[in-house]
């Protein structure tokens, strides 16, 4: 029975995906160690530090599903140690060859090691997430180029933009973060194999050659030098998760913004079944977009987690340690929730361009005040225009009556303008400045970027 | 020149108030702890320790005004020692007495009860300005009792509230805070004189006396025992201004939403001059509400902070004090200044009455459905009622169709109930429940709190 | 299979105990749920609102083990609602009287009030666990008045004091967290029935009485107001866990610290089999201290989301509101795990008096210079013995000389005290002030703290 | 009067250098704010869009010391607008020219674009300071090789180590932070020139080119879109910089512990008249290093308040907006300072390689308990071996019997070595493994790295 949203079954789904967690469970965890104590024996067989017939049978014993799980758990409670049972068993499996286990490492050598595997198989879903995404983004933006709104700033009508406008500054962002990413990919995935504080005493003189041997077959990078005490890399991963993260719950909370009752411009999409309230029966709530949201939060503060564990003592130490234990897994998962919960999204948004048209004219034409003000400079001169427009548009706001009426009872603006000029200078549509080539110019870069990953 | 947002000229006035500032400054630490040493001089020549003498010229030489800042801070930074130039600069001011100066302590005494007396000064700021703030909800409440509005949940229309109903939900929760305020007061505002490990050894038998003496004359509560190591108080004081400000910072929030151009339900006070936008003459923006909404999150890690030097090692260390000269100014003074905005702010909100009617209704009825689902259970059956109420629901939703009109073509409906009934139902003035009792009842329950304060 | 620490089988006892993780899972929390619409029925059906026998009926049908959780768990992704299939099933469950369940309620007031009583019972096992420690500390002073040892500050060795000492500083502590503890009982454990948005409309006249005697029959408080938009009580909740678990977090890094090897003074208690590594059979690591250092992060990290989780929008929302349920579960299970961690490490510690004394001794008397300086003020006044001690201290750290010799040189030290004098002045056992004192003080407001308990 | 630690006089030595302080001030950041709308009028008047002759009377108009800070700071308060008392000093000074000020971008372009090209110039400070760090690790490398100590894990002795390796184990990780620096570069230090929602709107087809020519002007990158509602550039600024002080404070933290008392392998340098204690003669404080310390929270939580902000709400807004404002200049700042104190630090530590020599010996041997295993091994197996000197260590250590002596009593382990062959290996020196090779392998890494920067 389990006691974490992460786990719990009428919860998890909001927090986690299958296929994260499956990356992060005792079993997995284990078979991750088991790989690695697997590979190392391989290693130092080549090298001539064990035999061949040692190598081979911890290999064939490095299957986690040769063991029990629970006895596991039960003996590292007795010998208060977070590996040495694991050894024990291993060991045990391995039979005549037992002694050859472990041979030459340190507990945190195997842990971080298998805690890197599990760290770059997350990744790869983080990674695919983060591209369909990407994609998904610049779907949208294609799909809305013609959705003429309401920009705002402050929470106010401020001009007009276009969905696709908003979507490509999402989606330069984006891959701005795919970039992150991928910098930061070589300095990351890097095991460590270095023995007891770091130097490969127990190795004799082929400790370095231990290390690269067995970190190849797992496919990890080789360090300069051991990291157990240079916490660095988790805390860069965690910074690029939380970039992400923190622009999907942006995008979420404009989201659930624009899909208010008094807003309405978008809607999540609904499904038949979809309850929204349990007791109000015309609620249609924005409850995907508000999990969206209410992931960034315990994202960043794993991200802090990870940050404060960078805080080791001496060559190491348990205090840093196990706050990493915490905060990797709920990183990785709450994340790759959050991801394929945006992934479910946007796809199936309703956008609805009547409610943005209705908005942007709600205020009868002071959305484009700022046009307006141009326009009178060229015969007023910028100061005086901003003056004369700031006062109809006060009157306009205050007395709830429509700027084209408001402006056009004022002499010092009919005398350059007629009804029809005016007409044509409030319309929102004619003022979304180079927002159309923006977007193709976004989606451009973003072909181009397609190309290459 | 200044550097900080506190005290940078430009933009202070956001983050800081001058009575708060004035606290904080190099001048008052300095003159508190001044005071400090003045006190413990006077206690000490009470108990024989030192001459009355050197407790008289210690008292006179106790003025801040006596001493130039700079020369202290240049002395401080020669010694690398926060204390030992200010000692020195009072001894020589103090002239033969000087050996008496600091007798028997240590620099952390002087600078703790130095701080504490800093931190119970500014309380009485935040404490006088919560209760305006408490004063301003509930008359604010009062003069919105019949502001019937859109209640929202999930951002999205739910069922009619008042003005007033949520202003009581604050009031209550301010209530509350007051409430804790008042119940750490005598456990936090405590001084320490314990010497340089908190044992008191350097004051022969009289370490106990010369504490409660001293801090006696200080106004401050004596402690059971040294807080050298025990950092508690100033993290208990940490959270109640962090609910505080939490609160402040919710109900900015709320104001902000409500004033969007999009619901336009209140408006900040306008006053002349104000200007809005440098480039959009219509823009009247939520300045002061933002302001408002923006200190909750550094006051939270102020507030963070203050939590993390609670880590003292040993008898103590200044890796974690140093953290609280950073978090300690800071937490009170962006609260004064979040205090003081608000109290500028609600009584001077223009609330939209007009406005609240029209979003309440345009949804044409969706947001009592709940009451059309609850009157037709009683002909129906509530399952049967939730049935056909939320058929309706989405027909008119989707359809964009009248609620009454789409509920008038029910048979299943229209055989219980007739146009007139269906209009009533649907009137949302008729079914905001106990707001308004609720609305006295806080009233009346904050009216006996504030005879007691 | 699990993934998150909390649920890992092979980490769990470091971050987590069985019987609070039994309060946080899917069973428990349906389970409180179901009994909050039992209780829900029979207040209804006290009041008439809802027939007797849907109340039976309601309450028989109210026991989790009646339901299939992974179906609920489905059939809440098909709905995409966190509880309306519970709703679903107990109606189901309950026959011909399902219309009567969940009568006039919004989902927010089942779910607020089932975690209310999850975080009640939390709350009984955590502040009995605190009452434990607080014994443990008592009795580890009691035990430890004659331990003599270096008191630290900065890292260095600065005057003596007491084990017991320390540990009145932390007793004196804990009294205050359990009396914050207390305080807060009456404000924090309340419920919440207030329907949709606050205002008990679906409930007619009666939703006050509603509340109520529905709070009443599950023993927690009623509040003057719903609070389904104020959520100060979780954080004023966590907060006083947050301040419990960083004096634990404290404490456990200064038994990490005493424990070193280079200092020795302490041992955590060593069973046979334990195990300190898997490569250097010397080894003992201060594992369990470790365990309990390592929490306190993850705990301030939880109670900072529940803090930020305050700033709920409007009526309510779904964004903030999840936040809580990720963090109110870590914060009670994390920090019982702490507490049950402290109860078994400071009656099996280890001290190591001989250690003590060596160590208070490895700078031959510098401990007290201190001492020595107020013993010659009394011949040489005050400032001028300040700077003999200096120049004798600094000579003796320098040269690597002992203390006592360098000042037996020191023609200044030797007219006024000779060699037995200088001995005795130089023993730290003479220097503790009054640390005993305090000692006893301490425990004797521990005794009448006690009484009252 | 300042009130921040920041602008303390007596205490901003600690937290602040003064060139970094001078980045910050009210003047240079009107100055970088005047240098933007210089360069726009500059570009607009280029293109056509402005009369030469405003861009040069606005250039000549745009330095800060033409106008008074006090003037601007009031009028700015009576607007309520951050920056409109700003343009209408500048549009005064301007003269005639005065309406082409400012002309068509909105205050967000120019306050985001003044403050990064603060975080630029701040960039640069960091860079180079950054950059000294590394040669001084590099050096303190170079002359510690010889320097062989106790390897401590859980703050226990483990293994022999060397104050080098320790040394680029830092080394490495510091080179990484620069790499992390100089991959951000292109991304981050961008300004923006889009107006009033991002579209360029009020600058008829030029805009894209207004901002490009003003951005090349002022040294800033041209963004493929608007960022005013993108923050992340600040938060992956924020990112490095807060690695960079996790890695500073994990070294103080070390330094700390390595200079206590009871381990005394190095001194943080002492200069005369340095002062220790107000009370306690003999106190030599690190406090350089715990000053050290002490920044790495603040810094960690200006960077998560950065994160916090990116949660932007549409086209932008100053709730999140006014958070940078306070944590850009800090983080920099802290970080600034911590650089500084680093470098002064490293360079004049002194290393005590007797005192490393008779800690590593304190154990009398057990430290190399794994290779006596290991050799053991060779002739009974390692799991005997294990076994075999796990009893010997554990008797040793509980008895305190010195290790070589009960090895020698052991027949198991007499019957393959003889006491010759036992001390030497026993002998710590003997048993650092690959340090050096490792030392020489980053330090060559160094040399290439520092060839190309």
């Amino acid at each position: 029975m389990a006691s974490h949203v992460i786990d719990l079954l009428t919860l998890q789904g909001n927090f986690s995906t299958p296929e994260m967690r499956a990356i992060w469970t005792d079993e997995n965890r284990l078979q991750q160690q088991l790989k690695v104590e697997a590979a190392l024996a391989q290693a130092e067989a080549k090298l001539g530090l064990i035999p061949e017939q040692a190598a081979e049978a911890i290999e064939k014993a490095s299957q986690a599903d040769l063991y029990d799980i629970e006895e596991i758990a039960a003996e590292s409670a007795r010998l208060k140690h977070s590996m040495m049972a694991t050894i024990n068993a291993l060991q045990a499996q391995t039979g005549d060859y037992g002694e050859y286990v472990h041979y030459g490492v340190t507990t945190q050598d195997v842990v971080d090691t298998g805690h890197m595997l599990q760290v770059k198989a997350s990744y790869q879903i983080i990674k695919a997430d983060l591209l369909k995404a990407i994609d998904h983004i610049a779907q949208f933006a294609d799909d809305n180029r013609d959705a003429v709104m309401a920009g705002r700033t402050h929470g106010m009508h401020a001009l007009p933009t276009t969905l696709a406008f908003k979507a490509v500054v999402w989606l330069d962002e984006f891959i701005r973060h795919y970039q992150r990413a991928q910098e930061m990919e070589g300095r990351v995935f890097v095991g460590n194999i270095s023995g007891g504080v770091g130097t490969y005493a127990s190795f004799g003189d082929l400790g370095a050659q231990v290390e690269t041997e067995t970190l190849e077959i797992l496919g990890l990078g080789v360090p300069n030098i051991s990291w157990q005490s240079s916490r660095d890399r988790f805390s860069e991963y965690a910074n690029v998760l939380a970039l992400i993260s923190a622009s999907l719950g942006k995008i979420g909370n404009e989201l659930y913004n624009l899909m208010r009752t008094d807003i309405g411009e978008i809607e999540e999409g609904f499904t038949d079944g979809k309850v929204g309230s349990s007791t109000m029966p015309h609620k249609r709530n924005p409850a995907a977009i508000e999990g969206l949201v209410s992931l960034t939060p315990p994202i960043q503060k794993a991200a802090e987690l990870i940050h404060h564990s960078m805080m080791t003592e001496h060559e190491r130490d348990a205090m840093s340690w196990r706050q990493e234990w915490v905060a990797l897994p709920e990183i990785n998962i709450y994340l790759a929730a959050q991801l394929a919960n945006f992934n479910q999204i946007l796809p199936n948004l309703l956008v609805r361009k009547d409610k943005m048209t209705a908005n942007l004219n709600s205020q009868h034409g002071l959305i484009v005040s700022e046009r307006v003000m141009f326009e009178v400079a060229k015969a007023l001169g910028k100061q005086t225009a901003h003056h004369v427009v700031y006062e109809n548009a006060m009157t306009s706001f205050e007395q709830g009556r429509d700027f084209l009426e408001v402006l056009s009872r004022d002499g010092r603006i009919t005398q350059h303008f007629d009804k029809a000029a005016l007409e044509d200078l409030l319309d929102p549509a004619n003022y979304t400045g180079l927002a159309d080539q923006k977007v193709d110019q976004v989606l451009a870069y973003y072909k181009e970027f397609r190309k290459d990953v």
